[in-house]
């Protein structure tokens, strides 16, 4: 099997109402078995879900984590973001959302917004936005819309999941076996956030490149659109590192 | 930039003291500018890092750890190879390694032997075994040792890097900014852990294919070999989450 990971070139900056889909499909041409990784800021954008720091009036928990380092409407929209703060230490806030995912700053973007004092969101449904830009492209690819997050114990951010359509979050080998008929030790395989990996590779960081096209994994890639990236969130009730 | 990856196929069991380097030369061109990516497992066994269980006399805190549905004497192991045992709940250790990894049973693997009733460890120096491995292959590809982890809040494992020689472990754009001239969010790019995850997606699980070629990252790959996967381990005194 080879994998091959490339970035669609030439994109336009994204804007709310923007058509994604048809501006994708005029770059890039696709094939049955691709999957479409998108950064989800493009995502967010197109979706409005943008908020303009001027319209927002900090709470006092918000000017508290603040302090003097951090933008006291940016924490706001955080802690708007956030479904419960796990940590808030060193200017950094580590926030469950109300999807579930546990990431920096409710995964609240700073940066890349359209406009100066603008801040983007996640989407509100990042599964229902990745089914809904699988039904429009040619080809029916999988779909997968990624965002950068840290890890607890290793420097540096790795993209993952945030929705997917069409593709298996999870390549699971419970109850498989080894070639020697031994039980394998990783049995189950977040794949999803592999191929959001692969594609962060590729595309440069300053934001002209949100759109990875990955193929050889057709074997992953399914006719149905699947659980999507909820089935990656482990639930609170087993959480080990509330 | 177009990246690809593709398993190395026809490598045999691996036992102590096999040429890893001349196996894999022997079987694919490299290239410079070429990322060879080696589950761990295979370079633990090629350094003899085995060990048979029934040499292993469990202690009383690792009778007490197995309870009724692990083995002490895997157990006994973990926290052997644990500087410290994060978490342990549910028949799962989490553990601290000794180089400062956080992974379930400290990385010890209990599929994967070459006979039964033997479990294989993590190298003592992954970067270490990266260099030597780097060193003996043609063309000085970088070398990048991998391990399944899986991740406090989302379920599934994925690849990560446990030992790196000649490519750069971190991209830091910190201090770069954005199309629009901002600050960007995801400064400090994880890319080696990316890279195996990557290569995780093209290999057969069942110990097989252990070897995948990564290409197209040459700008990520240097002459010297780098600081290796100690510049991704959070140190303690960071941790959030202990």
């Amino acid at each position: 099997v080879t994998l091959t990971a490339t970035a669609v070139v030439g994109l336009p900056e994204i804007g709310e109402g923007d058509d994604l889909a048809a501006l994708i499909a005029s770059r890039v041409s696709l094939e049955a078995g691709d999957v479409v990784c998108v950064a989800h800021k493009v995502v967010s954008k197109a979706e409005g879900r943008v908020v303009a720091l001027s319209s927002v009036t900090p709470s006092a928990r918000a000017l508290d984590l603040a302090g003097s380092e951090k933008d006291p409407r940016v924490v706001e929209v955080v802690l708007r973001e956030s479904s419960a703060v796990l940590r808030a230490s060193r200017g950094v806030i580590i926030s469950r959302t109300a999807h579930g995912f546990v990431c920096a700053n409710a995964g609240v973007d700073t940066s890349n917004a359209a406009r100066d004092g603008e801040v983007v969101l996640l989407p509100v449904d990042p599964d229902g936005s990745a089914r809904a830009l699988r039904a429009l492209l040619p080809s029916r690819p999988a779909v997968v819309i990624t965002d950068s997050f840290g890890r607890a114990w290793r420097h540096g951010q790795v993209d993952v999941a945030l929705g997917i359509a069409g593709l298996a979050p999870l390549d699971d080998w419970r109850g498989r076996v080894d070639a020697r008929g031994m039980e394998l030790r990783a049995t189950w395989l977040a794949v999803a956030d592999a191929v959001a990996g692969a594609a962060e590779l590729v595309r440069g960081k300053d934001s002209r490149e949100p759109v990875v096209v990955v193929r050889g994994l057709s074997r992953l890639v399914c006719e149905d659109d699947g659980p999507g990236a909820v089935a990656l969130v482990r639930p609170v009730a087993e959480d080990l590192f509330l």
